[in-house]
């Protein structure tokens, strides 16, 4: 146990403050307090989500891609709501030698691009970095707060961008067949070759790792989906087929996806033979896609602006059923590793 | 980096929510969804507070003090703004084999019995246990937003509790002088002794140690110091000196502090030598203290009930005077120590 407050080990806190508010003054009228006082009538949507070094992005990432992928999966879970950002709140433990200002500099960069205040948090230190932001949002005019639970059987279920591009780029990070240094993205030799076949190969690395590091919310299509007469959403965190289950649950419905008519990463079947992992791994349980998954009444389909895809449709009995999941085979799954019904998230409808 | 999404790495997610819900019945209203929706018209006092283990607590700490050691610290900072607690969101990182039952049902008790709604969070894996609270509160009818910046030179300087017993606590608990299991402080052989003599000093190593794990919020005296015509408010979790500078620098204020009516806890000399620390660094710089240090009008005074004590007075000229101080001598100070410059905080109001 430290013998010091936890103000000793940061005593740069009133300095960091001092350099916030010239970087935003806005900032100045709301971080004089430990306390902030909201405007009356306003953000009543909140989502509270984490990023933790080693766990939800690899060690010593740059603190700006840090900064801005916080932002992004948390605004992710406001697109799902329908909701537009207004406030947040960072609680930032940082290890020994964190860049504080990269970080705060593409994080303010990024809210403002949102429309979003940061209205205060927490500061300390830590032996590994832990951000955490709570974001409060507000309801556009005409919208409605979208939950999970919407769902009817014979709706059809929607997808608003590819899965599994975000899990082959964490599992191409972690194999070290790609690094992110200096805001792009290099690759190593095994995989990038020199002949120009490689080409495609090497574009869909770059793009799974920019999809992992650096996701797009869809506040745009949330805001669309809430003014619509019903929509049961989710924005994809822990992989297709768990949050699936989650709508499924949370609506009392089942589902019958086609896998065939799945969005899928390019180049999915020959990075997954390269990783060796299987590719209903990657696609369906690999999660962090955050693109949102929703369902809408059988007669309507989301504008063609969006590149949303129809992947199934909602179903009275509650199973989630796979068709044409036999065509992806099975030769990359390694054995002892999770089967089908655990990766699907299976458990969630028959729970005990 | 991992190469497993973060849900891999807490499988039983789900299976805590559901135990959670049947805790909580209440809770499955609010935790269904990765956003909630807050009542119109209300909580618009929003803090946010971290506990790190090792940092903030010793590590291996039960997670029951834990939980309830969280609640507090954010507590505190809604007593310091008059604000009354309503809604709060949990962002809680853990290391493996951490009790999330034992955590959880500490941290319900403890907001129950402040009418305090858990409505959403964030749960995760990692290294190092780091728990992170948003809290979201109403202003009582009849009271007043708090602020740090509302003192006026020529009120009177007060404090809601003695200052330095949390440093306390925590350096013994750090010297292993005391530890806490089972609910209960334990004392080891060096200070506690077995004659009689040191029954005064076994107490208030137990009260130390409790004051740092288990601070009390004064609520009710923020409460009334919101229905007061002016009060600049701060909650002391950087020390005494330091936080004094902040409502100093935040009024444009000085203060003259009388060090002779400074509450301090009991036998405050006697643990200061055994423990070697300087007793101006334990009291004055401790930290931790989650008492409220505020100002009123010259001829006010708080109710006896709330057992404030007037420490000095606010002055026109923005410096800090320590009257008295040369008393506390400077005999346990070890050499190399930050000066009483640096302890007290004096940087801030000269800062450059």
């Amino acid at each position: 146990v430290s013998d010091h407050p936890p103000s000793a080990s940061s005593p740069s806190e009133d300095g960091l403050l001092r350099w916030l508010k010239e970087l935003d003054p806005e900032l100045g009228r709301w971080i004089g307090d430990d306390t902030a006082l909201l405007p009356a009538g306003g953000s009543r949507v909140v989502t509270v989500d984490t990023q933790i070094e080693g766990t939800h992005y690899p060690v010593g990432l740059d603190p700006r891609v840090v900064g801005r992928r916080l932002l992004a999966v948390n605004l992710s879970d406001l697109a799902a709501a329908g909701a537009s950002p207004a406030f947040c709140f960072l609680s930032l433990a940082t290890r020994p030698g964190f860049d504080h200002r990269r970080f705060f500099r593409a994080f303010l960069r990024c809210s403002h691009h949102h429309r979003l205040q940061l209205a205060g948090g927490d500061l300390a230190s830590s032996t590994q970095t832990v951000a955490s932001l709570t974001l409060m949002g507000s309801i556009p005019d005409g919208g409605r707060w979208l939950r999970r639970s919407d769902g009817e059987a014979g709706d059809g279920l929607w997808l608003g961008g590819t899965i599994g591009a975000s899990a082959l780029g964490r599992f191409l990070l972690a194999a070290g067949a790609a690094t992110w240094r200096d805001g792009r993205v290099h690759l190593a030799s095994p995989i990038t070759g020199g002949s120009s076949q490689h080409q495609p190969l090497r574009q869909a690395v770059r793009r799974a790792v920019r999809r992992h590091l650096a996701p797009t919310p869809q506040l745009r299509l949330g805001h669309w989906l809430g003014r619509q007469e019903r929509a049961a959403v989710i924005d994809l965190s822990d992989g297709f087929g768990k949050d699936l289950s989650r709508l499924c649950a949370a609506s009392g419905v089942g589902a019958e996806i086609d896998v065939a008519s799945l969005p899928l990463p390019p180049e999915l079947d020959r990075l997954c033979a390269i990783l060796r992992r299987p590719k209903m791994e990657v696609a369906l349980a690999g999660g962090e896609d955050y693109v949102l998954l929703f369902s809408l009444p059988p007669a309507m389909s989301p504008p063609p602006r969006f590149r949303c895809r129809r992947v199934g449709t909602l179903t009275e009995t509650p199973v989630v059923t796979w068709v044409g999941i036999e065509t992806w085979g099975t030769s990359n799954q390694p054995s002892g590793d999770p089967g089908p019904s655990q990766l699907l998230g299976w458990d969630h409808l028959n729970q005990d």
